[in-house]
């Protein structure tokens, strides 16, 4: 039964045998470890601990373990190593990762590492292209089939050339000119008589993947059609690498969490162990976006000052009427931006989403309005306080579900991540109107509330 | 280039070709497209319209539109079948989508159904666990080889159980008891010798997952450690099951869905184009408890109202207190919420994280406090206001911080699913803090501020 072990626990563990001197012993506890374990426990020691197990260990196994950490970790991680060590560490890593790590240095060491290392042809060309692209998250192309190979020449040259490959999804069959021609998979190779071909078994209508396709693009993809792995192809069609299923589990994961961030407001690199100058800056610029558009809200009920001076008990009203708008404005954003991210809802049906959400705000505001103006006109026995605060809030939900659609949908247009924005836009506007309706009402009806 | 097709567009296609009469037309474009396609243009038409399709589909093309369905559009498209028909569908499907679909049906509908089918003996067991654990989302056990079975015996096995199978990523080795003991890679078989037998190659140390195991704690086995597929296990040790990692795609996309709805008080089934009495269902009863937890926030502006009625401008500030607050405490508690649901904070640590979140709630207090401090003096001329402010603001940003771990951590402890409940009170207490430090304040200094 698989178990988890729990982190802290375990990095308190090596702590305690590092400081007591047992080096051998948190060596060999480490080397125990799945190795996405030990990278954790790794990176959450000082970096003087981590020095001293560094030494101990060989570059396969800091390959295994810089394989599991995210960039973050593994940039800081990087500092205990000279060129020549790291060069040795990256030529035991798969090329897509001895890639990512090379992007997290300076390019003028990332080059000098690169001149030491041996495998520097595989690793080098995936430099090229942009992280989040098809071609940052894809390893290299594995050697492929040529389509008149028989079948006892495909197990020889598998036997040949996939002896120490990780796990083998699909063989790829390319033409002269290294051009995508088909796909065989391990099944229909092992099924198949001896007497065919490669060209009778492979299949030809593959789907393909640009190698410049945003990475998200690609999750979708995969999460949509059910898919192990993919083939990358270039321009002219000519197959440069692989994608498979795992890559993108972590793409997935990182971005629903870049996305839950950005709707609370946080930098998307925030996490519950970064050190706290790295989650101020994650986090105090948005609180003083906040506070800029709380001032500009607030310019409003300024504006009816002397009505809250006349009839105070406004002011106990007035939060009401604005957190149910923007609770109900938030409600339909996050619809809109989660549907917007798994590509359910697109530019082309924003004004059907539009109007369906304009009848569920209306319906809301209906329901909501009524309840809280009973509540307002027994707990004060106003009746005109009663039916302000309704109407006050039939409208402000009723311009939230719009504003709900409308910023997202604006933002995406505009090429700006709605996730990002749109909290900021959407409250602001939800507590500027819920402040003015309800106390421009209070202020034209003032006579009957006083 | 994979392209992927607008639904709307392809849905009013559709629709435009079946009022038009063209039913072998609108048959033929959905025979071309890809399941997952097909399935949601089905998924958008009128149920006459589905109906009229359905009767032109064979039983395997149905299997394929039905696997690529959720479940509540397929609970309605069942409508359109009697048990015979859905029984042959379903005997075409994989056994894990026909044992989800028919955990859609009644009971006794389930039952009848499964009394027609063929294959009912691999979906009967499947029925058995809860929907939400690793039982609910594997597939049954793959034939399994025998470790004294020799490499040629091996190629005629998979020759006879594997021709139909869908794509294999390993091949599992039990004992004659059916306890798992070892797995065999397809690659590994090809590589072998051909006088050796499965023992020599298999794999002994075997990951396993219990077929009891939450679906959210399988879906963080195979993030965490890159896994493809996994078997799965009864409490004897024996095989009953596969999960691979597509299946755990839709788990994390599921999962990931559900928190962010949940932080954003929307019911989990939600999606953009649910009905306006689903969305209603989905959102409304959250925003009666807002109006509650409003109400009891108000209360504490209530119990002011007299320094409020003395001095009107606290009413403008009062709102930026309580927003800011608010924001500090969302961000701290989505950061805490999505870590406990990604496995990387556990209660264990919880301590720790309360430290280090009030050293931040303080220092964001210090900078806003003394920005907004400064703001308000500047703008209404009375440094008493601006001291006021800026103390309000310390106070609420750390009481949030503080609020943003607690209460998270808390209903996790209780068992309560924390993305679940978690905004309300986190939103409620900051309010009932951010309006009573300051208004209380404001009281207590009240003749500096006239």
């Amino acid at each position: 039964m698989a178990e988890l072990i729990n982190r802290e626990d375990a990095i308190a563990q090596v702590h305690d045998w590092l400081v007591a001197g047992e080096l051998a012993q948190a060596v060999a506890y480490l080397r125990e470890l799945h190795p996405a374990d030990s990278a954790e426990i790794l990176a959450g020691l000082e970096p003087e601990q981590q020095s001293l197990l560094v030494d101990q260990l060989d570059p396969e196994e800091l390959a295994g373990l810089f394989d599991q950490m995210d960039g973050e970790d593994a940039a800081e991680f990087l500092q205990h190593f000279n060129y020549q060590d790291l060069a040795a560490v990256l030529d035991e890593m798969e090329p897509d990762s001895a890639a990512d790590l090379l992007g997290e240095l300076e390019p003028q060491d990332a080059s000098a590492v690169l001149d030491q290392m041996e495998g520097s042809e595989a690793v080098a060309p995936l430099l090229t292209y942009p992280e989040d692209s098809a071609g940052g998250i894809m390893n290299v192309a594995p050697p492929a089939l040529r389509r008149q190979m028989s079948i006892a020449e495909a197990f020889d040259f598998i036997r040949q050339h996939y002896r120490d490959a990780e796990e083998v999804f699909y063989l790829y069959v390319v033409d002269r000119n290294d051009c995508l021609i088909g796909i065989v998979n391990l099944r229909a190779l092992i099924l198949a008589e001896s007497h065919q071909t490669i060209e009778d078994i492979m299949l030809r209508d593959v789907f393909t993947i640009r190698v410049d396709m945003d990475q998200e693009a690609v999750a979708e993809l995969f999460s949509r059609y059910d898919l192990l792995a993919l083939p990358v192809v270039d321009e002219e069609g000519r197959l440069v690498g692989v994608i498979t299923v795992d890559d993108v589990v972590d793409v997935l994961q990182e971005e629903a969490t870049e996305d839950i961030y950005h709707l609370a407001q946080v930098g998307p690199s925030s996490d519950i162990f970064s050190s706290v100058p790295r989650s101020l800056r994650n986090r105090m610029p948005w609180l003083y976006v906040n506070m800029g558009t709380a001032i500009v809200a607030s310019t409003v009920v300024a504006f009816f000052e002397s009505t809250i001076a006349t009839v105070a008990l406004l002011a106990i009203f007035m939060p009401i009427v604005a957190t149910l708008g923007g609770n109900a404005g938030n409600q339909t954003m996050t619809i809109v931006v989660r549907s917007l991210a798994l590509g359910e809802m697109s530019l082309g049906n924003a004004w059907k989403v539009l109007r369906r959400e304009m009848v569920i705000g209306l319906l809301n505001g209906i329901a909501l309005g009524l309840s809280m103006g009973l509540v307002a006109w027994y707990w004060k026995g106003n009746p005109m306080l009663g039916l302000l605060v309704g109407l006050a809030l039939l409208a402000n939900m009723s311009v939230a579900a719009i504003n709900g659609v409308l910023v997202p949908t604006t933002l995406k247009r505009l090429g700006i991540d709605p996730a990002l924005a749109s909290s900021i836009f959407v409250t602001t506007v939800n507590d500027m109107v819920g402040f003015g309706v309800f106390l421009g009402l209070a202020t034209y009806f003032l006579a009957w509330l006083r």
